[in-house]
């Protein structure tokens, strides 16, 4: 499948960032999706490249000298054979055979939708945003804390789908507790498949159920297309200090066997899963990114797999995770170096925070962890919208403003218009020293494209907004959520396919237990 | 004065960000203060040297074809006499004029403080912070706004003097309504050199107030110090579009006359005091720049100036002003590549938002904005802690937390340590798969320097957030404020000094009328 699905910038400018746009929103036209963004600005390089070549051979020197637990015969005895030194379950990679196999990983892919209109092309200079990911509790729409439900993941599966700056549907969005857990993945996938037509996730919190999601895959999209095709990007994540469990491997490998991608992610909270140190955090971390890419490519020779990455730092005095802190933003900037190094694609950041509220610390870590994201030459960003309290809660109001500053930051990812309409001398002729511009006639032809407005943050006079009930920030996001979700209409889902889909569901839930075992 | 003034970071690590810093402060020990920071990490490049050339080519076009007025007779001759095509008070320059004027601002100079263990740097790979400026609206101490007094300003003094990361004391923090409009400006200087000991802006409003401050830095300093070195770093602003007005050039004139530093910044609201095009409209900013920065070079050659840089802009829904989107920070990177074509030291950005609160709105605009003003090479940061509400209002709280976003980001401007030490490969030898680190003899050893652990920004879990009463980033920062403010203890100030500074300000308070005639 060729990779041109590119979202021309330029020539639908006005209907992105424009009043347009935002007119056709506020009467309920149909709203403009983006499939993704293509960044036409620099990244930013952190550090030079020896710098970048230190952190790669001291990732080396772990997997070689120390080595990394692969807690699955299959996967050691298919290292072994690859070429690596396995003692037990401790598999020790030499960085030849690391870099053999990494030079197979796919610079980039199609993920297809099942709406051609929304497949994503991840790697290269494009990004794709995708909603948090995992949270039990939410902030709901009264702005209370309470357990997810099966409900809510589908209203934020809802919100991803309206949201022009979402281009992905994402996964767990918020773990629905109301749903048995050995039956709770049907639920999920079903729900991203009926409720969007965006791209989504597979689950992977045990290999069967990374078995369903492709076997749902095969209904909806059709056994041969997904043979051929790329229609899940799913997560697996490393645990740190390295080690790949049989219940992630066994997942990896279901995607691995069927051409699916995954983000391969160490989750890593640095100076208590990784040393007290940045340098070492990124170093080990990259070691297990790259030894779990590099399996894949084993089980599957130029499967599209995902550099992943999650950092947080522990506070050394409550132990408590912290994000957007400094060493975070060296370790996202570090990060899209490696990846840039191996030519594979990157997931990295997102809208972290700490904050149990979408009060000014939750902006703050969200908006410092974010910008390095951006900045860092990201791919894939997973947490885009509605992380709270260390990813514990998946905020409704959170999500929307978060969205708002996405739409701000994929804008500000366009090149700078230097033509000469962009360089606007013509106005500066016109109106000349100690008038405005107001009226001038460069600015009557431009006033539309005009900057960029922000519906939820508020730049009227303290007057007004005092008039409209002084509301913060997150009052008026949730708000926002509420009318949205009220305004929502499903994408047309072809009836067979659903019918099937819900038998599959139900032969499955009556196979699966209630609890776990 | 030789620029050897700097900050060694590596040196003196653990008492900036570390824990034994934290320890000391809430133990009540001296706050260790810093001069200003040296950034050790690359800027970001966000155009091309095509770019940053067509832009500077367009602003030469501005100054030479439309010009620019300068409202000042005094002015208008100096022009003259210089090269210039002046016709009325329109003033055209040739671009060869403009540029081997600005090749004579110094790259950077050396603001003096009363204590010369507070001398700022200004220019190079340093940045100077100071916290906002001229807001006539204070949200106070129990969170309410109302008109700013006096003591607003010297609480706001106080606070930054306590503030490590601030290296500088700034000017009219808030305005001091409470104070007669043509004597305020006495106060507001001699509230700077009482309370605190850092380094100062004199005030411009008016040509006398000007000469005013530099007559108080006589007294503070002696005649001898300030006619030799600079003492202050004022602010100027030019009327967008291209109009310098007789009352900013008077102010300028004294301040060059005297030898001391000014931050020449036009203040525009893109889209009514500028074209509606982001490139147009950093043109216009720069032109209005550098024919500020040269006219202070004719008035005395080599004299320390500063290119300043406000730009907003403008909702073309509501005309309200908006800051954090993404055109102003194109505009910031942007006019950091011009200041540093021009080799001038740069003022720009800060913790810019147009929210009424310090909620999640206010976050992520500062953080944009702050973001942006740091990766642009900013050598000094105007409203770098309390700005609320398109500056209208100054926040106790906005105040505090800012300081701590200010801690990390300029924490993140370090250099990653790629050390052995940094690199952690030990650790990872004597942990290995499945362990953690927290106990290991590397964590001893390094823990104390430890990751950037927040002190307002609350990383605890939801219960015990609970039990500390639910309390918004906001409530816990203005009661930082209340606190800090009880704990402020005054430097030592020569008792003949004050003497004679009160004495200065009784007779100037006798002849200043009570109103603005």
């Amino acid at each position: 499948m060729p990779l041109d699905g590119g979202y021309d910038m330029a020539q639908t400018r006005g209907r992105r960032g424009g009043r347009a746009r935002r007119h056709r929103e506020r009467i309920g036209a149909p709203i403009v999706q983006q499939r993704y963004i293509t960044r036409e600005i620099p990244v930013y390089e952190l550090l030079d490249e020896a710098g970048v070549d230190l952190l790669h051979d001291t990732s080396m020197q772990i997997l070689e000298e120390t080595g990394i637990d692969f807690l699955d015969d299959d996967a050691c005895r298919q290292w072994k054979e690859a070429g690596a030194d396995v003692t037990g379950r401790r598999v020790r990679i030499p960085r030849t055979l690391i870099e053999n196999l990494l030079a197979m990983v796919p610079e980039s892919y199609v993920q297809m939708a099942r709406n051609p209109e929304r497949n994503v092309v991840v790697g290269g200079d494009n990004t794709v945003f995708a909603p948090t990911f995992g949270s039990p509790f939410v902030r709901d729409l009264a702005n209370q804390r309470r357990y997810a439900t099966l409900e809510d993941l589908q209203n934020f599966v809802k919100l991803a789908y309206m949201s022009p700056v979402l281009h992905h549907s994402g996964g767990i969005i918020c773990e629905p507790v109301d749903v048995p857990v050995p039956r709770r993945h049907l639920d999920i996938v079903y729900s991203h498949m009926k409720y969007s037509d965006k791209p989504f996730m597979g689950v992977q919190s045990a290999p069967e159920r990374a078995l369903d999601s492709c076997r749902m895959c095969e209904i909806l999209f059709g056994a041969d297309t997904i043979r051929e095709n790329t229609v899940m990007t799913s997560v697996v994540n490393c645990n740190s200090p390295l080690v790949w469990d049989g219940s992630m491997l066994g997942a990896l490998r279901h995607y691995a066997e069927h051409n699916q991608a995954v983000l391969v992610t160490p989750f890593i909270m640095a100076g208590a899963m990784a040393p007290v140190v940045t340098a070492g955090a990124i170093a080990q971390l990259n070691a297990e990114v790259v030894s779990g890419l590099a399996y894949a490519q084993i089980v599957r020779p130029g499967v599209p797999m995902v550099y992943g990455s999650f950092l947080a730092t522990v506070s050394m005095r409550s132990g408590a995770p912290m994000m957007g802190t400094p060493e975070t933003l060296q370790m996202i900037y570090a990060v899209g170096q490696l990846a840039r190094r191996y030519r594979v694609p990157l997931r990295s950041g997102g809208m972290l925070n700490g904050a149990k509220i979408a009060d000014a610390q939750a902006a703050y870590e969200s908006m410092q962890t974010m910008t390095a994201t951006l900045l860092a030459g990201t791919n894939f960003v997973l947490h885009a919208a509605g992380w709270l309290e260390a990813g514990l809660t998946a905020g409704y109001g959170k999500f929307i403003m978060d969205t708002e500053q996405v739409a701000m930051l994929q804008s500000f990812c366009r090149r700078l218009d230097l033509s000469e309409n962009g360089l606007g001398l013509e106005a500066i002729r016109e109106v000349g020293p100690g008038n405005h511009f107001l009226g001038c006639a460069h600015t009557r032809r431009n006033y539309l494209e005009g900057f960029f407005i922000p519906e939820i943050a508020d730049n009227n006079s303290f007057e007004q907004w005092q008039a409209e009930g002084e509301l913060t920030h997150d009052e008026r996001a949730v708000a926002t959520a509420r009318r949205r979700l009220e305004a929502y209409e499903p994408p047309p889902l072809d009836e067979a396919r659903d019918e099937a889909l819900q038998d599959f569901m139900a032969r499955r839930k009556a196979e699966l237990p209630e609890t776990v075992s």
